[in-house]
């Protein structure tokens, strides 16, 4: 026979709301994570957030140290055939062209134009850095959100005709929320353009414009036609936030070494390594697409998201991976977003 | 007679703690600004702030646009007779000579070593440069941040034999409190170090690392003597978060307008120009420094802290100007912080 202390269990009942756990209609706590199948994933996060906001306990980390960095392509969101600005600057070129006649010849606008992938890639990175220049400078930084917001309002992804933000990974979004309800700040880390993202991750994500660190080109300020002041992008590269500028783009930033972060390729193992390296309880996590029914499946060979020597390293250092087609029971959200 | 409805006076009292208002003894809402004298500066604040949270008002503002930044030098905490972080600096030298015997005989290191103003003005803003190179790089970001937390710790101010984090203007910490209960985010944009800032900014002012906008040199990602990852700070400029810098400082840390800016010199010109250019409620104002007994008294002739185009520009724009002898009751915290 089980006997029931009442007083305890409404003392602990009382409690659960400061917890941040929701309570589930039958009276236990509800799952913070149902998209996630139980697993060492899944067991992992869970055990390590209630270590670092057990008061009292020897892993405990208090509210204010609580920074948890993400990366967004790949690990938000997918980044599948090709990252999602990418294609905002392929779809940017193609509207912009009635006003760019000479780009008819010009590679590799050419290229964009015809929509031809081989011609394209031959431009190498200098094309690409042209074609970043022509569709993300010469406007104020009001004019480029606005580009971008419509976008994104229009756009759909060619694979499941949906539009880019309902292709955020509806478990991910879980663990934010789950993040701050326990007490962390929740950063975006990413090589992605920090006024690109900024557009769309206070809706989405929960995240506001000030806690994304990106990359980022340089703006200057200028006197607008009707005597205010604008913000103009010019078509310089000012911070790359990717691979080795992670953690000097989280120094720059954020300013503290984060206690979790996760990511899904090469380019946030420097991040991973700078969050794991610190003192205290840190978790590293990386993002394993294994599901090319739902999503897509690829690592060490992709062209975008390569995840090779990262892969090696949780290994090593005991990083969580996460088996996307095990951990995850749904992919992206079911309700437009 | 003046009939009172009991009902209504409960209700009001019970919103009272919703509306971000302390209670007093006496059963009125407490003072949020107390070490401010009544007159136009403190009714501007309190009305602006009135105005902006009171919910279906024109003025309205949601919480997550509520963004007020703050410059430090001179408005958050003094600034006299030097730069707080110059001071710093110049104690390092005194400290780094015995490694540096060369220092003796090279300008601008003899000119610190022996107290010779004019030949450390002579060199002009490459010494400048020099010592700051000297005393903020080579060597990793954790421990700068140690060096600057003794620094603090032990350094006395000259005039005022306190330490320098006691410098802090009492009426600007009841600020930054009120603005934070009534829902702003607070926010340094300073000229300042972002490095330096960061390590007293939390504990004195309540603005977490993250909040802290200031300047930077260039830090490079290396493999420690450990193997552990470090982040070395290089002797190299590397954003001036200054004047026109303000502006472009708020959009790529912040990555909004925001709704107030504070400052106290020309400095921020450009900062009170993009802030108060924005739609809808916007609040721009101006320390400034008169009271030569309890502080400073300068403006347009100064060395540090130059104000004089801003402090026109107050007058046409209408931003509101604090006349420190006047407006504030107290210059400095009497307790220890």
């Amino acid at each position: 026979m089980i006997r029931i202390d009442r007083r305890a269990l409404l003392a602990a009942w009382a409690a659960l709301p400061l917890m941040g756990c929701a309570v589930a209609g039958d009276g236990g706590p509800a799952d913070p994570l149902p998209s996630w199948n139980g697993g060492p994933a899944k067991t992992a996060i869970v055990e390590f957030v209630e270590a670092v906001t057990t008061e009292g306990g020897v892993n405990y980390v208090p509210p204010d140290a609580r920074i948890a960095t993400f990366d967004n392509d790949g690990t938000l969101w997918a980044e599948q055939p090709i990252y999602f600005q990418f294609a905002f600057a392929l779809d940017r070129i193609k509207a912009l062209a009635p006003q760019h006649p000479e780009w008819q010849d010009t590679q590799p606008f050419k290229a964009v134009l015809e929509g031809d992938p081989k011609a394209l890639a031959a431009s190498g990175e200098e094309g690409l850095l042209e074609i970043i220049a022509a569709t993300h400078a010469g406007m104020t930084t009001d004019e480029f959100s606005a580009t971008v917001a419509d976008w994104l309002a229009t756009a759909r992804h060619p694979r499941f005709d949906r539009p880019y933000t309902e292709l955020v990974y509806q478990p991910m979004l879980e663990l934010l929320a789950y993040l701050r309800e326990s007490g962390f700040k929740t950063f975006i880390v990413s090589g992605g353009g920090v006024e690109f993202m900024r557009v769309f991750a206070e809706r989405v994500y929960g995240i506001p414009p000030e806690q994304v660190v990106g990359s980022s080109g340089v703006v200057r300020l200028e006197t607008g036609p009707d005597g205010r002041p604008v913000l103009m992008k010019e078509g310089k590269v000012e911070f790359v936030d990717d691979g080795p500028g992670k953690p000097v783009g989280i120094n720059r930033f954020i300013g503290r070494r984060p206690v979790m972060a996760f990511g899904n390729s090469d380019g946030d193992l420097q991040m991973l390594q700078w969050t794991t390296a610190g003192d205290g309880p840190r978790l590293g996590l990386i993002v394993h697409h294994t599901d090319a029914e739902r999503e897509w499946a690829y690592d060490r060979d992709s062209h975008v998201g390569k995840l090779d020597q990262a892969l090696d390293q949780a290994d090593a250092d005991g990083w969580t991976v996460v088996d996307m087609k095990n951990d995850w029971k749904t992919i992206f959200p079911a309700a437009p977003r």
